[in-house]
């Protein structure tokens, strides 16, 4: 417990969880200022597309990250085999396959199954959304089911 | 597909996915301006604490919401069978049982296990962070182990 936490709870007449956490528990996961000031962070995907990887468990497959597109930039068609979460901190984007826009300050919930191609117009500097996803991005040809191959 | 996206893809020579999704797949959900001009969208829990709602899996469980506190709000002390990921939007919160603060702009990684009680401090007018988790909010008294019930 920290110096101001028990400052904090003593002021307040807070009571903390008094037992510890299970030994088998994973630590926590903190990062201020996800988006990052050091541009090495972020990793490039494509022409005008980055990745800022945050989180990805290695026995369950589950992920979040900061997508960073800018004018003109493609995420090319891929599939989630499981639902996608993503909220929209700066910017907005399509998807081709959809007739809606991700303004910012939005919520999207992609369902399992569902394969898209994500574009920011030309008129959008910079689209920064974050996601938490289940598993891989399936990237595939658009013109073939490739889920037959 | 829209006359909007249409015309994009005619003009970009982009290709959008040519199939249909799995006829099973469930609908998307887009919610513009996640944080709501109305404010009987949040739904409160306690004193100076709401929820808004964003999202539900009734066979998974697993959900989104936005939570939002006031100063000197506490979400009471919880546990999660499941790891919990947020993004905060505005703000900053702790908890009781760490000695690391949440500040706007941070992605947090709560695993699975963890048990917690939220405090915003008396200086912060208003915190607002996109949370994504799996399963139930199980409230405890900080003082039992009530996992032995």
């Amino acid at each position: 417990m920290s110096l101001i936490n028990s400052k904090l709870i003593q002021e307040k007449g807070l009571t903390p969880y008094q037992f510890p956490n299970p030994k088998e528990s994973l630590p926590e996961i903190v990062i201020p200022n996800a988006i990052p000031d050091d541009e090495r962070v972020w990793v490039p995907q494509s022409e005008q597309v980055w990745f800022r990887p945050l989180c990805l468990n290695a026995s369950h497959g589950y992920w979040t990250n900061l997508l960073r597109v800018r004018k003109s930039g493609v995420l090319s068609c891929h599939r989630h085999p499981m639902g996608v979460h993503g909220y929209v901190i700066k910017g907005r984007w399509q998807y081709l396959e959809h007739d809606w826009v991700a303004t910012e300050g939005s919520y999207v919930f992609e369902p399992p199954g569902d394969t898209h191609t994500l574009y920011v117009p030309e008129d959008v500097e910079e689209m920064i959304t974050f996601f938490q996803g289940n598993g891989v991005m399936y990237y595939l040809d658009p013109r073939f089911h490739t889920t037959k191959v």
